[in-house]
Order: C-alpha cells, then sequence, then structure tokens
C-alpha cells in the first residue's frame, strides 16, 4: 500500500497543481460540464485536463483518454462517470499515482447489497493506491483561496465566490451550495467547501483532519446526517479547539422520522440523537439548534472570545426600549447573566447627558442615533470592568444613518484597548448597509434576534474539558475478571463481582449453596432481603424469586421454599445457582447508571434516578463513556431529580461525592471492549458521609441489546 | 360624555379625511417634523393641519395655533408635544371635537408617581370627550391604503411603502418599524400599523376589535410587553377567529429578566409568562417563538388553511436529500406527522421515469430541475387524498433557474381544483427571485427551515374552542356558601364544605367538638386520619397537628392528646375549632388542583400530580379559568406525569374521567370574584370507576397570595 503525507495529500485536496474531470461533458449546461465550466470561469491557475474516451477537446482544452495518458501526471481527480465506470476510472487512477480522487456517483452504500459491495471495491481500491478517497456520492471539492472550484453543485455558478475564511464540510452534497448561497447573502465567504458523501474511506473528521493547519482556514461547519470515522472527528475536534479554531455543526436526525430518512439516503447507521450530540459536546465540537444559526456562530466564535478576567455576563445597550427589552429577553432565556450598567458608567455617561433608562437595559433612546454620545456610551462600556461582552441593539437608524447609528460603534472598536469586552451589534431593522458595515468593523452581526441569542449564548457556554485518560483506565482486577467471562447476560452475583472490582458495593451479603440447609447463623442481621440466583431468571419479581424485608429465620426457610416453588412454575427447568441473602438497607432515594454501546457514538454512560417517573420525564444525562469526575459531577448536576439529594426545600443531603466516585468507576466498563451493557439499578444514595449501596447490577458480555 | 360609534372611530383611526400635528417642527431631520413629511411624501389626500403657536406656516402648509382654531375641525390628531404641553393639547382636541388622538409623549405610567397621575388626567380628558386615545409614548398610526402614515417612526422613511393585508398592533414603538423593514425585505406588507403605547385607554385589544371589519385586512401581528385590556382583547381575537383572521403574537418577558424590563420600561403589570400564553391561546390568538417567524406564520395563516376532508400530514418534496431530510427532520420534530408517498402516486409518477426516492421524503432529485416533471409531480401529489399539505423543497435551481424549478409549482397551483391540498414552498438557498415568484404565484415560501417548520406545526396544531359558558357557571348553593365566608384563608372544614357544594367530596369523617369526649362508635372505620381544625394551623405538619393510619380508639384519645399538645407547644394559645376524623383512603397517586388570579391573565387553573418530584419538573398543566369538560381532558393530556394513570407500562388506570368532572367542577370557583386562591392537594386518584378523593382543600377569600 502507497502512503502519502497529510501535508501532500492537503495540497492535492485544496491546492492541487492538476485536476482530471474524468467524464467531463463539453455541453454546457449538462452537470457533468459544471466542474470544468466553474474552473475556467474562476480563473483557475492549474491545469485542468479533461478525460473523455469520445473527445479529444473539450471547452478549448486538450481530452485525455484516460487519466493514465496524462503526461507528468496530475494530483486531484473527479470522476463524473456512473458507478461501474468510476471503479474502473479509480483502477486508472491509482496507476497514475493521482493522490485524491473525488467521485461523483451514487449507487453505492445507499443502495443495496450490490451497492455495498460495489463500494468495498471501491474503499480496497482507494486504499491500496494511498488515493484520499472524496465521496462516492459527492458533489466535489471547493478551495476559493486558488479558485479551485471542483464541483458539480449549481450555486458554484454564482460569478462572486469570494474567498473567507471559515471551512464547510457538509455530507449533504446540496447543503454546500446552500451553505454558499445563504453566506454571500449575509457577507460570509469561505476558504473550503467539501461534500463528503458516503465517507467510504474518509469522511469529515479526515477531512477535517487535513485542514488543520490550513492557514486559509480559521474556523468549521459542519452539516452531518451521521458520523462514520468517530475517532478521526474526535481527533479534528481536539486539534481545532487547540489551535483555537471554533467546530460548529448541525445534525439531521433529531426526529425519527429524520432518523429513518438518514438510514434510506445515505445507507448509514445513526445513532440516538441524544447520543451523538453528547459525543459531539464531549470532544469540543459545538452543535447548532438551527441551521440558520451556523454561519452567524461558527463567524463569531472564531472572531471573538470572552476575555479572561471579564464577568461572565452581557450588557445589552439598545436605542430602542421594544427592541432592546426582546433581544434581552432571548439572551436571559436561554440562560445568560445580563449584567445592566455599573454605577461608574451611569454617573460618567450621565453626566454626559446621556440617558440610560431604568432597569437592566441601557437603553440610550435618540442619543444612539447620534455619533458622539453613541461612540461614548460604547468606549465607556466596552472598557468597564464590569461589562464581559457587549451587545448593541440598533433600532430604525441602522436602517438609514449608519453613518451615525452604526460608524460611532465601528469607530469606538477600533480605539479601545485590546482587553475591552467584545462588541456585538444587532440591527432591528432589515439594514444591509449596516451590517456590512459593521461586519467591516470587525463587529460580529446578526440578522435575527435568535442568532444573536443562540451565539452569544454558546459563547457563554464554555465546553467540557477532555476526560481525564488517566481516571478511565479499567482496574486490572475487574479487567481480569471479564475477561474470564462467558458471552450473554451475568447473574447478579457475578455482575456484582466485576461492581466490586470497580470498587462499588453492595449491601452485606452471603451466597447459600441451594442444597445446603440454611445456617443458623447466616452471617448478617435480619430483616434480609432473599433471591434466587439463576441465568434464567432476569426477571425476578415477575418470577416470585426475590422477597423483601424477611424478619427471622424461619420466614427465610419460608421463604426460600415459596420462591422455588414459584420459579418452577415461572420457568420450569430452571437453573438455580445459590441463594443470596443481603442486608436490609434504606437511603434517601436511588440512581440508575448504566452502560451501552452507541452504533455511531459509541460506548455511553447513562445516569438518571431511575423509577417510573424519571422515565416518563426523560430525566437523564448521557456522556461517552469512561467519565473522570468532573464529568460524573456535572451529569449529576444535569439530572433534574438529583435536586432531591442536594438539599431541596431543606432536605437530608444525599452522599453526592460516593455517587460521582461510583459514576466514574462504573464508566470505566466502557473500556471492556467485552462488556456491552452493564447497569446498576438501583443504586442507593445514603446521606452525606454514607455512601451509596448498589441495590442490583447486569453486566451483558458481547453484543450490546440496544 | 360624548360616544362616537367604532365605526366613525374606525375611519378617524385609520382613514381620517383630516390630521391635526400638534407641535410639528418644520426643520426637516427633527424627529416632530417626520408626519408631516412622511403624510406629504406619501401623497396622502386627506387635510394636513399643522399646529404650532409659533408659525403661521409650515413646509408650505398654513399653520394654526391650536386645534380648536381648524376651521371644519379634524378627525384625527397626533400631539408631538412634551407631557404637560400634551394634556393642554388633549383639552383643546376635546373641545374641538377631535375623534382619534395620538400622544408622542413619555412620562406617564412608566414615570413613577406624578407621571401615574398625569395619565389618569389623560384618560379622565379622553374619556369624557369620547376621544379614542393612541398612547401616550406612541410613534403612531400608520394606515397603507391611503398612504396616511402618521408617525415619527424613522422606518417610514423608506420610499416604497406597500399596501397589504396584514394589520400590526405593537406596544414598541419602534417594532412598527422593524416590522415594516423586515417585511418589505420578505415581499410582505401591511395594511395598518399601530404603536399603542402605554395604552392609557385602549390597548391592542380595543384597537383590534375597531380594525375586525377591515376590508383591507385578512390577518393580525400582535407584538406584546403585558396585556392590559384582557376583556377586549379576548373580544377582539375571537371575532377575528370568526372572520378566519388569524392573529399571531410575539410575547416579550418570557425570561425573569425580560419581566423585570417591561416593568420598569413601560410601567405595566406583568404575569406569569406561562399564564400569559395560556390566556392568548385560549382566546385564539397563535403564540410564536421566535420574533422571525410573525411574518411568515401570519401571512401563511392568513392565506391557507387544511382543507377538510384530507388527512392532518405533510408530504415532503425535494430536489434535494440532505435538505429535503433536514426540513422534514425540523417538521417531525415539532410533532407534524409525515405522509410519504402513496402508491397511486408512486405508480403514477414512476410511469413517467421520475425518480422518487426511499423513506418518507420524495426525493425527485434532478427531475425537480426540469419544468415538465416537477409541474406533473406538484399537480399529483397536492391533488393525491393522501396529502394534506405539500411542501417543496428547492435545491440549487431555485437560485439560478427559477425558470425552471419555481414556474412549474406556481403553475401547477394555478390549475389544481379548489380542494387540492394547499402548497408551501422552501427553497433551500437565498433567492430572492424565486420567493418572489412564489408569493406572486399565491404560494407562501419561507426563508428559514425554522419559520417553515413552526408554520407548519401551527397549521397543524387546531386552537381550542371556546370553552362553553353554560359549563361554567358556578352552582348557586356555592354561590351561597362563599358570599358568607370572611375574608382571609379559611379552614380545612369550610373549605371542604365549599368544594362539597361543587360536587366534589372527601373521604368519610366526622367532626368532633374539641371540648367533647370521644364518642365510642365515631361512625366511620378505623384506621382513620385525625386532624386538628384551627385557623391558626395552616401547616398541620409542621404543628403536629395530624395523625394519619391511627388504628383504634385508644390509640386515637392518645393521637389527639399529643396533637394537641404539639399545637400549643408550636402556637401557643390556637385556637382549635374542632378534630376532624377521616377514614384512610387509598389510591393510585394524587393530584393538585389550584386557582389562582394572574394579575395580567386573570383566573387560572393549575392541574399537576402534586408532590416533589413534579415541583422539581414543572409538570403541569394552566388554563383560564373556568374550564368546560374538554379542556379538562386536555390539561390531564398535558401533564406528563398522569401517564401513570392511562396504563402507562400496564399500570391499573385510574378514574380520569372522575377527574376531568372534578377539575371542571372546582375551575367554576373562579367565577366567585372573592376567591383569591382555591387549592385542593392532594385529590386521591382511584381506579377506573372508583372515583376520586379530595383529602385536603384550603380556599383564600380576598386578594390572591400570588
Amino acid at each position: 500500500m502507497r502512503r502519502y503525507d497529510d501535508e501532500a495529500l492537503r495540497k492535492a485536496l485544496i491546492a492541487p497543481e492538476s485536476v482530471a474531470l474524468v467524464g467531463v461533458s463539453g455541453s454546457a449546461g449538462k452537470l457533468t460540464a459544471r466542474p470544468l465550466e466553474f474552473l475556467q470561469r474562476n480563473g483557475w491557475q492549474g491545469r485542468i485536463c479533461p478525460v473523455n474516451p469520445t473527445r479529444d477537446e473539450i471547452a478549448g482544452l486538450k481530452a485525455w483518454k484516460r487519466v493514465s495518458d496524462i503526461e507528468g501526471g496530475v494530483d486531484h481527480a473527479y470522476i463524473l462517470l456512473n458507478a461501474e465506470p468510476a471503479l474502473e476510472a479509480l483502477e486508472d487512477c491509482a496507476s497514475a499515482g493521482v493522490k485524491v480522487v473525488s467521485v461523483l456517483a451514487d449507487g453505492f452504500a445507499e443502495a443495496g447489497e450490490e451497492g455495498r459491495k460495489r463500494q468495498e471495491r471501491l474503499v480496497r481500491l482507494a486504499e491500496e493506491a494511498g488515493i484520499l478517497l472524496v465521496g462516492p456520492n459527492s458533489t466535489g471539492v471547493v478551495s476559493t483561496a486558488s479558485g479551485f472550484i471542483c464541483t458539480t453543485n449549481a450555486a458554484f455558478k454564482a460569478s462572486d465566490i469570494g474567498k473567507g475564511r471559515l471551512a464547510v464540510l457538509s455530507q449533504s452534497g446540496s447543503v454546500i451550495g446552500t451553505m454558499l448561497s445563504r453566506g454571500q447573502a449575509q457577507n460570509t465567504d469561505f476558504s473550503v467547501l467539501i461534500s463528503t458523501g458516503n465517507e467510504a474511506a474518509a469522511g469529515v473528521g479526515r477531512m477535517g483532519q487535513l485542514l488543520l493547519d490550513d492557514p486559509g482556514t480559521d474556523g468549521f461547519i459542519l452539516f452531518l446526517e451521521t458520523i462514520r470515522d468517530r475517532e478521526a472527528l474526535e481527533l479534528f475536534a481536539r486539534g481545532a479547539h487547540a489551535r483555537g479554531k471554533p467546530v460548529v455543526a448541525y445534525m439531521v436526525g433529531r426526529s425519527e422520522e429524520g432518523q429513518a430518512l438518514s438510514v434510506s439516503h445515505t445507507g448509514a447507521l445513526t445513532g440516538a440523537a441524544r447520543s451523538v450530540s453528547a459525543f459531539l459536546r464531549s470532544v469540543g465540537i459545538r452543535e447548532v439548534e438551527s441551521f440558520d444559526s451556523l454561519i452567524p456562530v461558527a463567524r463569531t466564535l472564531s472572531h471573538s472570545a470572552l476575555k479572561p478576567g471579564r464577568p461572565r455576563a452581557v450588557t445589552v445597550v439598545s436605542t430602542t426600549g421594544g427592541g432592546g427589552a426582546m433581544v434581552l429577553d432571548q439572551i436571559a432565556l436561554r440562560g445568560v447573566p445580563i449584567a445592566g450598567l455599573s454605577e461608574a458608567s451611569r454617573a460618567s455617561l450621565s453626566a454626559q447627558g446621556i440617558p440610560l433608562g431604568h432597569g437592566k437595559l441601557v437603553d440610550v433612546t435618540l442619543a444612539g442615533a447620534r455619533y458622539e454620545p453613541m461612540k461614548e456610551v460604547i468606549r465607556t462600556l466596552s472598557a468597564d470592568p464590569a461589562t464581559g461582552l457587549l451587545l448593541v441593539v440598533i433600532g430604525s437608524s441602522a436602517q438609514f444613518n449608519p453613518e451615525l447609528a452604526v460608524a460611532p460603534i465601528v469607530d469606538a472598536k477600533a480605539e479601545v484597548s485590546s482587553d475591552a469586552a467584545p462588541v456585538l451589534a444587532f440591527p432591528l431593522p432589515h439594514a444591509p448597509e449596516s451590517l456590512a458595515m459593521l461586519e467591516a468593523g470587525g463587529i460580529p452581526a446578526f440578522r435575527t434576534v435568535e442568532a444573536c441569542a443562540e451565539t452569544i449564548a454558546m459563547m457563554f457556554d464554555p465546553l467540557p474539558a477532555p476526560v481525564d485518560a488517566k481516571d478511565c483506565e479499567l482496574p486490572a482486577e475487574a479487567a481480569a475478571l471479564i475477561a474470564t467471562l462467558a458471552p450473554g447476560t451475568q447473574d447478579e452475583v457475578t455482575s456484582g463481582r466485576v461492581m466490586q472490582a470497580l470498587g462499588v458495593f453492595g449491601p452485606a451479603s452471603t451466597l447459600l449453596d441451594p442444597e445446603a440447609d440454611l445456617p443458623d447463623d447466616i452471617g448478617i442481621a435480619y430483616p434480609v432481603v432473599a433471591k434466587l440466583v439463576s441465568p434464567d431468571l432476569p426477571h425476578k419479581t415477575e418470577a416470585g424469586a426475590i422477597r423483601v424485608g424477611v424478619p427471622d429465620r424461619a420466614a427465610l426457610i419460608e421463604a426460600i421454599k415459596a420462591m422455588k416453588a414459584s420459579a418452577e412454575a415461572y420457568r420450569p427447568g430452571y437453573r438455580l445457582q445459590g441463594i443470596l441473602m443481603q442486608e436490609m438497607c434504606h437511603g434517601l432515594g436511588e440512581a440508575l447508571i448504566g452502560i451501552s454501546r452507541d452504533p455511531v457514538a459509541g460506548p455511553m454512560l447513562t445516569l438518571a434516578m431511575g423509577g417510573v417517573m424519571t422515565e416518563i420525564y426523560r430525566d437523564s444525562a448521557v456522556r461517552p463513556a469512561p467519565v473522570d469526575l468532573a464529568t460524573a459531577r456535572s451529569m449529576i448536576a444535569e439530572v433534574k431529580g438529583f435536586a432531591l439529594f442536594s438539599g431541596y426545600r431543606n432536605r437530608t443531603k444525599g452522599d453526592l461525592d460516593a455517587l460521582v466516585r461510583t459514576v466514574a468507576a462504573v464508566s470505566r466498563l466502557a473500556a471492556a471492549e467485552q462488556i456491552g451493557e452493564a447497569e446498576i439499578n438501583p443504586i442507593l444514595v445514603r446521606p452525606e458521609g454514607k455512601g451509596v449501596v448498589m441495590l442490583d447490577a447486569l453486566l451483558h458480555v458481547g453484543k450490546s441489546h440496544a
């Protein structure tokens, strides 16, 4: 297998010196004529090599029969043929030493069994040749810096494709065009746009990795229908984070209908939406709620950040009470603290005769439509140590008098010191001129209240730190024990033993041989819980194989007899491995800890209170497993019901520290690939300092049921 | 007091023959010069009468010293003076017989005690003269039909104010400008825009009533910071509903910060956001989540409606898989059923060689960028009886080839019969030309995924029918009993008696004189619940004044002694009115029913499960009280926890029919003005057919605590 280094692949991907267009048409207007047309129109300076066995010349350029005929070779090829001929063309590219090949055709993984096999051949060919495969089902690759507009997407017909600093990686081929066009309408251009298609060999993660050090890219926008290369995506996202380049994603498939569609449309697996969202966030990817927030969020985050040392609160200045109140309301609704005006600023601005309103909105009314007062307000408030971020909501004057309403904001911003609070602006009316003036002046500006509020909320919502790997190692004792387990669901004694190896303990208990007589002293105090241990009785209550609160020896003997009869009736011939007796324990309430494996997002940890009510309210926290202590703590904070254990209405506080340790400990099971599923349900939460007690545990070795 | 009829007022409000501009400035660029400038620029044909004691002529027009000097009088005046002179001018208008007066000045209710008194004088003057007062703090009134642009809002400087069919009523003066400008950017004009300001005498409700029969208005947009004229708003909204004119509202103050601001900014009371939302919905007003949805929702609802007989499901057609899936996902997320393609349509379209995709998205791919196939798709699907509503998601071709991608939609729509499903469209790219073509062709079109999905969700969400008044009368017996109550919190015996008069019953019980000995037969079966009855012990548990599960007579004697001692220690000198003994009751779970009075939204009914968990999850339903049986049923369906009583996971079903009747019965208490607050907490829900049992009730006569 050949290998190219990433730098060579990056160059061939977005800045190739030559490109072969395989199957390009010479008939203007045809889909397969577009890449050539776009490359020529945008003045790309590289060498364009049309490949078409039936033509000697296309659009004034010499045409080749095969890629391998091209003297000097090419870096990049876009195959515009149908599925089967595309395979042959890829073979040809491989022999010609092409580094990057994009494939337009569909008819692969999304097209049933035959398509899946075809895709496997495609991948094998690419891998053997060390080719970076884009697609199949890709509308191509665009790099604006050099005018490399190598796509079939009709949107790139636009005559004024600007050079921007955000890269778009999209699993949907049409969305790169949507982004281009919607970006143009809001003064936002892009550095790179790639349609990753079926991602047979390389997905958004791999593409992102290649672009991490592109000096022309400050941030990334992802449009996702699924996740195909989880590890690569994580590496990419962490790398981007480390470089201060935000990654912002929109995910299709949050509804069941949307998920079903992703499966049928892309042939991809889909995971649970919550798990995927939890994964994205854990690796540092910002997921936006609305498609239209992608551009403003990515643009703002790649440009502005809160300053260390400044308070985590927004100051809102407005020239209009009602409009300003609306924006402030939307920001506060998203949990961002509102700062109001400091005494010092109020005194200083009032002395200059500037009205400031009452309440937390700094309502300068008509003074905001005059240059000098407005400049003074921006200067004062962005330098004020009480300001974390300054948002200016501009009224009607934004529409007709940007020189009065907007210029002072831009000018003030240019004058203040670099440790001033970031300034953002939202014009209430439709005001394209003001928006352009703000954006040219380096002030992030917004077109809708919601995009403004969502962006600010993201700026104030710190991403979680990466999970500390040393917190996540599976203890050797547990690993050794797990290695001995047979596939299938483990009984509670075995499951409990594994948990014990992780440092999670149940009540004092003793196991009785099923054939033995009950000893006089069972070693634990009455009353007890008694259960039959059997691989054939996963649902003990239904089988009558559990008794709670057995008060004394006589009752216990009676209970064991009755349980055996009941279990035999429930499942004749069931295997009885022992009788487990446990001390009765009481706590303030219960919790549930579960491990599962999401087909897309990987191993997941779920924490909930357990019980029917929290099921109805879907009150749980989900994170990729394993987790460290800080993550476990954040999960507990997220589960609303745990308020009961935090002193809600003067209740006794629960031992949440012990729960934190237990959650982290159990999460380490995810490191054991054999474990498909694990659950402690319930675990008893006792008062502060008294710890937690595992009441029931279940371990499944092998593929998860989920 | 003079009175004008509504028709005369409506005419003077939006189509006056003459207007006085009191305090108008002749200096171009000044705020108070704008109304005259806008009226002249827009060619208003009425008579403009500048009023200014220091000038003989303004902008080429004769000026008067006082309104009462104007020969022939005027219909409408806009007072542009400061607060105190505005009062004098209003007096002058009154003597001159002006019918409608708008007042620009602030300095009234929002400006402390002095301002409040000033506002009272203003209102008295207007009422005595029968004047319809707009404001104060109003940026004016605009009626586009006649070019009556009588406003100080700078946005109306726009040169191309079109005549539309939606009216805007806004409590924020700047928002009428924001709406004008944002409307223009999306091909939407308005019929009327009124800034209602402080609404000292007439609010959005009154203004809306006057506009109900305006033949130029098909729907209403409300921008609300509070509600000041609840009854008028209700009458207006019901009237609009009856006329098929939708009323769509955006409400500021959903966050606590936003609420606080409304108080300080407008001097208005604010109600609980949930109560206000419940009120709006109950009277038929659609509340949108996002400001930017106001225009598309109002425009679409005033134009398109689901057809009776067609299924309640959306069919989504797209030329692009990824983009189409995104839109479908967002619609499904909002709970709207997705229809997919009927067999008949699939067969018919497939026979014509049109690709249709897999799954529920009708993905016609590139066929959607050709005129004939696309027209055929729209024709077939909008006529298909399986289609409830047809949404077309248009890809890149919307941007450059509207004649291929959009024209067939418009043409097909024009050809289909009137009972075809409504057709809506969403172009994925920024495509102003396509949007204009769609909107001109009578096809509601959307600019964002969210506005599209929110509008469709509203079309599929029927408004509740008005509550049946005959279901809501307070029974005479209850009314008579309530009339005898002293102010303050009633004890549980009295409270229980009132509930009984409503048909709500507690367990079998008996009341013992506090001085009497316990009889041998207390008339109810042991075990019992025993409580001390006292006006001084509202919190019985804390006072130790309740015992549950008292097993027999001896224990009861003991319990009474202990409760007395405990209560005396808790509140020395407490008054003991009796000892209540009740049968112990068991049920499947509990509920809470409460009545309160919201300062803005009026009497409210709350239904919840009760208990700490549902408090943590804020799981409750709220409606204006009283409610009828259908509304009570919808409340039960809304409380998630009641799933426990609906057969969740095979649990025994609860007697929800009895709960419905009880909720409706208790809600009638709202009709008794004396009742400030009432609560049954808990009421026991028993199995189907076994009814519900009130365990504790509390009634408060007089002003609500809330």
